[in-house]
């Protein structure tokens, strides 16, 4: 009985201590759950969000990682946080390996000649080769194949996505992409074709970053649209050997450097420490980066303008971030993971919005020592709850770029949007603006909005605490 | 009262004069009644049109007249005519100029600079034009715009299509695409761009033929897709000057003949006399041609066998006709025109079915004499009523390849397609099989069935009559 006082007072003194042995439970003040409410309402009126994607989307347009459009992105992204009225604004380099797509065809040959739509998986090097096609139903059935039975022909995975709210299928889709190229070069495999890991059905292929074992030469490798898998696979129904000419200009070349971009809203009474809120601002070259992830970039500027807005801030600063090379391989959140990996629990939490630009329709929290918030992630929840967002305990995890600080003991917010339609567009060229429902981005500027807020004034942990990982995978 | 009987003596012997000065009703049998009646419910539970489209979008592919494909395609429908149980096939040849396209790119230079996706027009030359862009809200717009006015400039026609289910609204869209660039040369401009008559969202641009009036040197000119022309808008919107580099490589080189290819069910009594349907066996090249027009191709084929399967047929005979290049201006259907003009009479009416796969809702016939036909036009409405059709008097009109011939007198009939969705798809890479839904294919070819069977076993005619004509426009 002695004890809790004792701790509590701890937790007074020493904020960022809150989270020992036994904490106190994380408090939310009744002013803040009210100025939130406000915030949530001003937010659902607001189009910050939608402007800030239309202007990235329009003037910048693609923006392919180590493109030439990269740079033009971080000056975008600096200019705009400034417009916004963010007090700091920075930039921290993140280096990686340079992938180019210069051309990409491919055509059946013979009696049935067509040409094919398809789009080079990124990673994949350039190459001009042509096969007969031997199609696989699923990646398993490709793993299955015997040895050599696929010497100097080109693979075809033909798996269907299924679409679901929460994107579940993608699983199968980014395996298949992922893994794919390297199971056909195993089989002997000259090049690897796969469809689209897509749930659409138009003339428009899905690009993503694939990847190639150790010790194994890369073969062009693409996917094609799912109306050209479909075509491909009746061409196969007919019994005979289908010829297809797959010509890749593409591949690595050097490194490149861009930068996370930063802009933070200075907190009032613990300033160092933060809520992390962000999306990505590389997004594939086929679209304008609409929703992967303008949208994400779009959402949370929108929610730390809006809160720097306040006549009063919360006690923590809310940190946007928008991150460098997501797309092809957690780049920027990893380098932000490891430039802050000593600051975790000056982390309060962080959230990153890349599933497009779907309602929210779910929340939760999680960390190393999520017990004492458990109350507080309920309030949250209730705030959001006239949004159309129920609280999910023990459901989600961390975003993307989010994932390698979460790796390091930094705890995360899920705020789960409605992905149904996501893969008709995720990583194609039909990712464009106007695919964004206006009134949806509002809502996610408003969830994003509440949330930030009230974990930022709110007494008391989510439970961040540095931890010793092994580096994160891909 | 004399003159009754008289008439009617005279259009039971001679049934190809009844439509003259006092003709007699034309009639349809109770019998006839019947077996259109059951032929409908067959046709409904039959998947040969399905089969055909499949058969044609698989094997042959995109078919544009002139092309390597396009004779595969003449040999395919010979094929299939006779595999379909037709009794005679034949072909006759149409000649036409080569249109070819080979490579199409386009982009925003400078600040914004970005690529835009695009389609060359039919019909544009070859070019490599940069210059700035001046948007026009539509045709008027441009024509309006003062002489010189677009000097060293790229002209931009930025009008969107409405949706509708009679496709009302592409009058407007291939006017912009037929006319825009004369317009747009005699004001000076290098270049023309306009957005795509379509009604969709997607990263696909619609094709379409266009044309140059005489003494006007033709300018590369070619159609964004939809969303590319609403970035173009908003980057014009920004206020400053937007300048495009535009890179075609198409043109016209000498001429190609392909062939209408014919199959026909041989009538029973009057076999000289035929009932023409048919669809345009070629297509734009980016797509397959499911909707334009490889459905009007099975519709109509389909719709000809089940005839034929029938124990009794006919009076007259069903002659199907698969157009050779419709697309580029209406070939095919102006050299059947040319090639039968003396056979008016012997066509008891025609139909073409170019207007996708949606299903039928209206049904007319017209003529230059359609008097005596109403009542038996009404009837084969009334077989038609439970497909959801209904009678249309005083409206329609022939379809696209049956114009030329009913210029030289012939009936038409018109069965109107759901379009709604048509110009989502038309022209475009979108155009592909699995846009078409079987069961309204299947209410298609029950429809076709329906009326040409009682159109070939009528007693009397539906007015074709021949009259001399000034050539049809395109």
């Amino acid at each position: 009985m002695r004890l809790a006082p004792l701790v509590l007072a701890l937790a007074v003194a020493c904020p960022s201590l809150s989270h020992a042995a036994q904490p106190a439970a994380t408090g939310l003040s009744a002013q803040s759950l009210d100025a939130a409410a406000q915030l949530r309402e001003q937010a659902l009126a607001d189009d910050t969000g939608w402007k800030v994607v239309e202007s990235l989307t329009t003037e910048i347009g693609p923006r392919m990682a180590g493109s030439e459009a990269d740079p033009k992105a971080v000056a975008w992204a600096q200019a705009k946080f400034k417009a916004l009225g963010f007090d700091k604004v920075w930039t921290e380099p993140v280096t990686f390996p340079k992938w180019q797509r210069r051309s990409e065809h491919a055509a059946v040959l013979g009696e049935h000649a067509q040409p094919l739509t398809l789009t080079a998986l990124g990673g994949s090097p350039a190459g001009n080769v042509q096969g007969e096609v031997v199609r696989f139903a699923d990646l398993a059935a490709l793993e299955a194949a015997p040895e050599g039975s696929l010497k100097g022909k080109i693979a075809f995975v033909d798996y269907q996505m299924v679409a679901a709210r929460d994107g579940r299928d993608y699983g199968n889709g980014s395996r298949i992409r992922s893994r794919g190229p390297s199971a056909a070069i195993r089989k002997g495999a000259i090049g690897y074709l796969m469809r689209s890991a897509g749930t659409d059905s138009h003339r428009v292929a899905h690009t993503g970053i694939t990847r190639f074992d150790e010790g194994l030469t890369p073969v062009p490798s693409a996917a094609l649209s799912v109306p050209d898998a479909n075509q491909l696979a009746r061409l196969l129904a007919l019994g005979k050997p289908v010829r297809v000419q797959l010509d890749l200009d593409c591949g690595w070349d050097g490194t490149a450097t861009s930068y996370n971009v930063i802009g933070e809203i200075t907190g009032s009474s613990l300033p160092d420490e933060v809520v992390v809120i962000g999306g990505h601002l590389d997004s594939w070259d086929q679209g304008t980066g609409a929703i992967d992830d303008g949208a994400g970039v779009g959402i949370t500027m929108a929610a730390g303008h809006l809160i720097g807005q306040l006549k009063h801030a919360p006690k923590r600063s809310i940190r946007v971030i928008a991150f460098a090379n997501e797309e092809q391989g957690l780049y920027g959140g990893k380098a932000y993971a490891e430039a802050h990996k000593d600051q975790v629990r000056l982390h309060q939490i962080g959230a990153e919005s890349d599933f497009g630009a779907g309602r929210i329709y779910a929340f939760n929290t999680g960390s190393p020592a999520a017990e004492a918030s458990r109350a507080a992630t309920a309030k949250i929840a209730e705030v959001l709850a006239p949004l159309g967002i129920e609280y999910a305990p023990d459901k989600g995890g961390p975003g993307p770029d989010i994932g390698p600080s979460a790796a390091h003991g930094m705890a995360w917010a899920w705020l789960a949007q409605d992905g149904t339609d996501y893969f008709n567009l995720h990583h194609t060229p039909d990712d464009t603006l106007d695919k964004i429902d206006p009134k949806a981005l509002a809502q996610n500027v408003a969830a994003y909005a509440v949330f930030a807020y009230l974990a930022a004034d709110a007494d008391g942990s989510f439970g961040s605490e540095k931890k010793e990982v092994t580096p994160p995978s891909e």
